[in-house]
């Protein structure tokens, strides 16, 4: 008999934004003539750098002829790109990173859930609470989380608060783990770890042979001095994290899809026994079987935003959005809301007023100002009390968003 | 301490084609003035239809402007592609598929690989005998395979040999198993099942609760009446099979990348006390937490495939291969040959002459002929003493080497 993975049937089946979706379309049916201003989901809204549009027309027109068809690449990712990667994101801040370290692939979420395949499922996990869905459910479906409560927490995971009594530092846990997800500047409260306050991590992890996988998707972000943009800006840390990159937000990649992923050769994991076995190995091996590769034309894409006129286009594109952040967070504070992030990252993150909950405040923003923010409790449970609001959006609808706020 | 997935590291190191590629390129090294012809990994040379290339421009295109800028698309696929795919792969030929039972990814290899993650880890494995290694490597790193022996036979897979003894029919298992794959067009052998063969194996799924995992990414390159195009069009296929079908070798895009994988909504397995749950549901949460969804400009390149103009350059693809596969199979017939295949296939599988193992043949052609072809032992026990002979290649090269081995 064809038996299921059980795990799947405990995810609770409502995904957070599929609910946000069928409120808001409910609203919309009973108020046809709403205009309803969108700051939920992370998705951005101005177009592809130029410099990567002309890379996709120049890189079809190559394959349109014998002479420079490209059939099967490297599932790892072309030289090319690894290569911009490496000198861009790496090595022109001082960062040793090699190219075959650098796993292309069609974004941050299939890497941050795929990268589970290579690891045990009984190594113990640790998730900074709220945090991105993806990371609770991916090992949910992998055995690791063990039993959901009926608040959505699993009872095999270790959750570490962030909230405003430690000022969103997750602290140590007390029991010992094995991988720890990192997500900074963080999704979704747009707070960031300084340097010090990593590095306490990076020493936790060598310390108790442990593994940070560190999603720094919204690392362009990042305004302030003393933040790192990757982790292995501190030391040791090529001996113990995984770092996950993306186009998506930086170059607007959400429809073109094309990310990256830092496995240094350096990085080992064990065998039940104490035997050390190299993740960058690991990693290929899975990729190479389980990974067709990103397409020929979206790699040239990704490789574009790397030229000088791609790049001054990225830039243009995070000012225009961490303009609308800082519009958002000033509008929020006048109204007499605390809030976080939006200084290093997109997303603020806003207590709601009055100490309801999250979709409380997600359904009052909705009905009575047509606004669409993430409810925070869909984060995990810390996120309870919170929504975020993301700056992807257009800026004069951000400005008529703010404008009924303070009506 | 972080542990790894073990089974990783019981996957033998040397993949097929590394060590292909190893071989070749010390000949190459020994003999730098060789021209040789590579007959061996099934990558496409032919440049990608012009339909796709226009669509891949004017896609980008939108791309360029906010009006028209696409951001996340649905991870399971645009309409627009899977009305597409259902309208011209099926319903015309009267198969009843619904758009929402259409899967677009990235190509067949990762969904015959990620399809493992619904499915619980004790189902009993049934694979044919030789097979695309993918099969085995994704159930091995899965923990379903079990330990591997000497001749990398994995002790808790079902075998199904497929030989010139059975003409390439693989057998019912005697045991009862869960999970068949079958990929036919068969790659590496390409031979076929007529209509009633499939219906055998349709007919034992229902009777023992299995499922069928169907790998159709040759389709395309059926020439003869009787053979199936798609498993839904034996009856009661819809009720366990899942049918995986590529865009790479019908339409040149090993480099482009995209597939699509049908999962019917009548299809379900079964939790550990035998209640029903729906594998559509399961693929849906498993794609839509673990999958980015392909790139616009690529699903419009791939809805491109199916315009009038469109149909006609895909069609004069597999006539150019299928072209190159009957002047292998008539060559290496002359030579005295036992071949197979390459009839509704771009794959001719050819017995070594003299009884010599795939790999000593292998080196033959390669030191004697420059010609590379595949050695059949790469694809699994029963490949011993076959080699497999691609027609991807171009014309004049294919008839070249088929000169060489002549004299």
């Amino acid at each position: 008999m064809i038996t299921i993975n059980e795990n799947f049937i405990k995810i609770p089946e409502t995904y957070l934004f599929s609910e946000i979706a069928k409120r808001v379309n409910q609203h919309k049916t009973e108020n046809p003539s709403a205009e309803i201003i969108r700051m939920g989901i992370g998705d951005v809204t101005l177009p592809l750098p130029e410099a990567s549009i002309q890379a996709i027309v120049k890189a079809a027109e190559e394959q349109r002829h014998s002479e420079t068809f490209r059939g099967y690449g490297p599932e790892q990712g072309y030289d090319f790109l690894r290569n911009a990667i490496v000198g861009n994101d790496f090595k022109s801040k001082g960062i040793d990173i090699q190219p075959d370290e650098v796993f292309v692939s069609d974004g941050a979420k299939s890497d941050t859930g795929n990268i589970g395949d290579i690891f045990d499922v009984n190594n113990k996990v640790a998730i900074t609470d709220p945090s991105y869905p993806v990371y609770v459910d991916t090992n949910a479906m992998a055995a690791r989380a063990g039993e959901p409560n009926q608040h959505n927490q699993w009872n095999n995971l270790v959750y570490l608060p962030c909230n405003e009594t430690n000022n969103f530092i997750p602290e140590l846990p007390s029991e010992k783990v094995d991988i720890i997800y990192l997500c900074y500047p963080n999704n979704p409260t747009g707070t960031t770890l300084t340097k010090d306050q990593l590095t306490v991590w990076v020493k936790y992890a060598k310390e108790n042979q442990a593994i940070i996988l560190f999603d720094a998707a919204y690392e362009a972000y990042i305004s302030e001095e003393n933040v790192p943009h990757s982790i292995y800006e501190i030391e040791g840390a090529r001996e113990v994290a995984i770092e996950f990159r993306s186009f998506s937000k930086t170059a607007g990649f959400t429809g073109t899809r094309c990310g990256y992923t830092v496995v240094p050769k350096s990085l080992f994991a064990f065998t039940a026994t104490g035997k050390k076995a190299s993740l960058n190995k690991l990693w290929l091996r899975r990729q190479t079987t389980k990974f067709n590769g990103v397409p020929y034309v979206i790699q040239r894409a990704a490789e574009a935003t790397y030229s000088a006129e791609g790049k001054k286009q990225v830039l243009a594109l995070v000012d225009y959005y961490m303009d609308n952040a800082k519009i958002i967070r000033t509008s929020l504070e006048k109204i007499g809301l605390k809030v976080f992030g939006g200084v290093n990252a997109p997303y603020i993150w806003a207590k709601t007023p009055t100490g309801e909950s999250s979709w409380a405040y997600f359904d009052y923003l909705l009905k009575e100002k047509n606004i669409v923010c993430t409810p925070g409790a869909g984060f995990g449970p810390s996120g309870e009390g919170y929504v975020r609001f993301s700056s992807f959006g257009n800026k004069e609808k951000t400005i008529e968003a703010m404008k009924r706020l303070a009506e």
